[in-house]
């Protein structure tokens, strides 16, 4: 774990003081007048995971020549608002609660994690209120309501094998294109106010979309070929949630009828342990893997291009180190 | 069920015109540009309830003559945060998923209630940027704050026979009285500015808490003598959850040991089947009940002291009914 994230930290060098800063306010933040909640607000720390978005915020204003005091703040309301995504994420159904007891038992009880996450949005919004300017609160609970309905979107996709690729990119983007996209126009852009800062804030916008896009993408290929010991969280939960991602929509529209069969029982047929072995071992899921992984260059590619139209700076070199990193990373 | 919302209608026939625009505004945010989201928002209408923390906003802001053209949104932001957390608290843990199973059918999955909640508040933070003043999302995020404190607290006291007075009206505050207090303040004070507001704000805000306070007693008391026709919500589920009401403490506090053991028993006792029935038939819960009811009376006759040193109004004597008819609901 200490040496992946020694990587990151080298990466991350040219705002290593605003990311000092950030997890002072994230800090501060979690602390509150209630033993019940600093009891869970500790425990909290095991999500603090890569806080790549908050980097995003402090980058973009480096390499904007855009940064303010107020952008370690800006970070840390991003980042609640990501853990406060990542905590909700891990309510469970009547009857996946039932699949995966042992599982639920180790992480949350339902209760608790609604009301983590509810109090981490609104710890989040509550700060970003008294920020100078408006623009953050604006973006932020805009961007919110957005990652909302990709949710809401996906739960109603699930075992859908006939989306099309335009629609899971667009459900990807929605629930985790939109909080990096605006992390980085955030970032650009905060305060607001100047023409050239929109105009900045518009590119950067744009980066950050697709560096998160080629996130989520190169998260649901770990999601089927990586253990969870490499992953750092529960590896072949898609296929138990019924989220069929680009790997495997590929696969499927690419496969003859016996193999359409194959994934969706894998899929679907109930007791049925490690699916996501099932789809490497047993469904041809390789090329699936290839063709995302493309996609996600691809993307990446297109955003580097964006950035390396700013003058240079470490800052710069870090947005586009920060880009190969989502590719490479094996967590 | 449409008797019970007639009166309601009459008495708050001075705000008729801004509850009807507030509903306006309301329905307009409940469409989204996605059929899954909108499956869902259909659904939220059988919350529609009694509305009357939008009312409040309106009343208070009528009653201290503040009234602007913004104080239906507000009422809508402010109603928009109560379904939030009425969808939120639909959420049940692995254990009562199991033992409410037909319930929690007839009732939401847990993701989608998750999605819906987070929905409603981010909608009703975004609308919340928007207005003219910051005044509103400021005290909206820090009441939301507040209240996931409350639940977090109430939470973490399931079971909690020895619990004090204070503490359980501590928690019935955070959780309840905080969003009345704030609908109250906001309606007498938004946009904010002026010191007058400032002053009509502190009054509104403890006339608000009182109330809020008493309603949450009631309702904790019709939990115990309600069936789910009167209530037209499920009745007797406070004892299924651990939590011990007002009713209970004090009923508890004054029992000898073999009253106690009994409450303890039919709070506890796995399998046990309508507790709520039993608290009243094997408990002697009544006097406990008369005890809440008095309390919840002091408070409203404390607000309503409050609420009589404003310039007579018919606002002002809907606010006065209004307090009555917290005490006087049977739903």
């Amino acid at each position: 774990m200490s040496q992946k994230y020694t990587e990151l930290a080298r990466l991350l060098a040219p705002v290593e003081g605003g990311m000092a800063r950030m997890r002072e306010v994230l800090a501060a933040q979690m602390t509150e007048n209630s033993p019940a909640v600093r009891d869970m607000t500790d425990h909290v720390g095991r999500f603090q995971g890569k806080q790549l978005r908050a980097a995003l915020v402090l980058l973009a204003g480096e390499a904007t020549k855009n940064t303010t005091d107020e952008h370690p703040t800006v970070a840390a309301i991003v980042e609640m608002i990501h853990l406060a995504t990542l905590v909700h994420d891990d309510i469970l159904d009547g009857a996946e609660v039932r699949r995966r007891v042992a599982c639920v038992n180790q992480r949350w009880d339902n209760q608790t994690a609604v009301l983590l996450g509810d109090f981490l949005y609104a710890r989040a919004f509550a700060l970003s209120t008294v920020l100078s300017s408006r623009l953050c609160s604006r973006l932020l609970a805009e961007t919110t309501r957005k990652i909302c309905v990709g949710e809401i979107e996906q739960s109603a996709s699930r075992y859908d094998f006939d989306m099309s690729e335009d629609r899971y990119e667009w459900i990807a983007g929605a629930k985790t294109a939109n909080l990096y996209a605006a992390a980085c126009e955030l970032g650009a852009r905060y305060p607001g106010g100047s023409r050239e800062s929109e105009e900045l804030g518009v590119l950067m916008h744009a980066f950050g979309w697709e560096v998160g896009l080629a996130f989520q993408i190169v998260d649901d290929c770990l999601d089927l070929t990586s253990t969870d010991e490499e992953l750092g969280k529960s590896a072949g939960t898609d296929a138990e949630d019924g989220k069929v991602t680009l790997p495997v929509l590929y696969t499927y529209r690419r496969g003859d009828e016996r193999l359409r069969a194959k994934i969706r029982d894998v899929y679907t047929l109930p007791g049925l342990d490690d699916r996501a072995r099932r789809l490497r071992e047993e469904c041809s899921i390789g090329e699936g893997v290839a063709y995302a992984t493309r996609r996600a260059e691809e993307l990446v590619a297109r955003a580097l291009a964006r950035v390396r139209t700013l003058d240079e700076s470490p800052a710069r070199e870090a947005l586009e180190r920060l880009g190969t990193f989502v590719l490479a990373r094996r967590f």
